[in-house]
């Protein structure tokens, strides 16, 4: 360290510090940590802002056992926590089991291990995804086409889990711990090219960079942020027009609404019912009887309910 | 050809006879004919729909005079749409001049032309988009970050234009034209890494199929209409909140609106007052009038304007 701050290690304080002072806590903050440069500049700076502000840190280590060298890599980046002077670190054992493939299994299991391990009700767990993490995230969602909420991205407040560094790029964090004399753990796995976020990270986004002539992380930051205020907006709208549970709609209410809004609320009004899953072509059949209605017979839903329209009004009802 | 009719032809006639029963038109029609094999299927299909509707099909021919062929390749296709049976075709001449890339000053010309030789006011022109130029468009409009309307991509019915395949792949355009004994032109700036939208095509997308496991342009394409129908749905919402030319906004009626609407309302009110541009840095700082309010000044705006707040309203004065 040199005695004239570092700028890395400033711009991720100053992340911190504004994301931390915006949100509301009990006085305990855990901070999630893999031992990859994100998660150890997120750390390193957690503990200078909350060592100003009396908060206690708690650091919290998520050992997968997916590769032989986890628990000494888990055991490491404890000390170098503890070097830091975070008030309290726990190494956290997961199984990594159940459906899906083991990037997705991963998550779960360190996504529920963090939230086992919340030290108060009402802490917060930062957590160290930088704008690069985001840029993949959209592009991944992209691939999905499952629409706008796909593509919207993590969100920087989303409790338990509090990411101040989404307006960051990966780049700042690799300085902050060089300045700080770090040396940040590097995961085989971000080298694998069998998993989908290598590959996005690898490949894609670099050629899409080249293509577009840069600025791309940054803009699929951007475009997800406004998305997330976007769908906030028009679920927040629809939320208001769900009748409760167990009751009817009204056609002609619900049709002087644009169709983006009468299909989040035939959504709610469906799951709310006990319709277990519904695709976009269920929720198209079920729109039609308001907006395209020439007398047809109802939409036979899974979960054994049938939605049909009679005298002006939707109604859910057990398929015989 | 062969008896049985080829699936292809019968895809490509079925999403023309589609979008045209579904559209209003005084009986005549237009299609705009590059050459290539999007187009003159499309113009195919159209002839066959619109014979048997009564409708006149008029085929537009745009000639940029960007190549030294460019001329000799519009009457090659003139003469192609004559054997089809089109009951006029014009080549229209342009000059591509004015700002920007040559791609975008190309477009403005085909666009303007086209539009001044609308047979009839209310006629549309069939434009031959189909879905991998939907997905391009969306890819395009990410490494912009200019929000959900940049990914929106194209509209299937946006008078006077009518792209009757954006849900077809251009395999399927191809195989029609192959069906047909239809030699589309191959235009060589389709295969000039110079333009981003061919480096998106031959590079980008076959690498996101890969990385992605496939169906990215279906994907692109389901999101980008999911957009289009929100977007659409929050723009209705605050057309209907924007106050008459030249009167004030009511603070307390606007803050209880979600920030996407507000944003809304704050965009349209201030290009109507003669804002001539706006960033989104400049409507962050008008909606802190509203929702971060502490006394502060007015907000200097482009074209010498000024927003502020008094009494619980926002209004927009010139600056001294």
């Amino acid at each position: 360290m040199t005695d004239r701050l570092d700028p890395a290690v400033a711009a991720v304080r100053k992340a911190v510090r504004t994301a931390v002072d915006a949100s509301v806590h009990s006085g305990h903050l855990a901070v999630a940590v893999s031992g990859g440069a994100d998660s150890l500049a997120l750390a390193a700076a957690a503990r200078f802002v909350t060592a100003r502000n009396g908060i206690r840190l708690h650091g919290l280590i998520v050992d997968h056992g997916l590769q032989a060298e986890s628990l000494a890599v888990a055991e490491k980046t404890a000390g170098l926590l503890r070097e830091l002077g975070l008030d309290e670190v726990r190494v956290l054992r997961v199984d990594v089991t159940g459906k899906g493939g083991v990037e997705a299994a991963a998550r779960r299991a360190r996504y529920t291990a963090l939230r086992d391990a919340l030290p108060a009700p009402d802490a917060l767990v930062l957590l160290g995804h930088t704008r690069d993490d985001q840029a993949e995230t959209v592009l991944l969602g992209l691939g999905r086409g499952s629409g706008p909420r796909s593509i919207a991205g993590m969100r920087p407040l989303d409790p338990p889990w509090l990411r101040p560094l989404l307006d960051l790029p990966r780049v700042t964090t690799r300085a902050a711990c060089h300045a700080l004399g770090i040396t940040p753990w590097e995961d085989p796995h971000n080298a694998d090219p069998a998993y989908t976020r290598v590959r996005l990270r690898a490949e894609v986004l670099p050629l899409l960079e080249d293509v577009l002539h840069g600025g791309v992380s940054d803009a699929l930051a951007r475009t997800a942020a406004q998305l997330r205020e976007d769908t906030d907006a028009l679920d927040q709208i629809a939320e208001n027009l769900v009748p409760h549970k167990g009751n009817t709609l009204d056609v002609e209410e619900l049709a002087a609404h644009p169709p983006a809004i009468r299909r989040r609320v035939l959504r709610r009004w469906l799951l709310a019912a006990g319709v277990p899953e519904l695709t976009d072509q269920h929720l198209r059949s079920v729109d039609a009887l308001i907006g395209e209605w020439r007398g047809q017979g109802g939409v036979w839903l899974p979960g054994g309910l049938v939605a049909e329209r009679a005298h002006g009004r939707l109604s859910l009802t057990a398929s015989a």
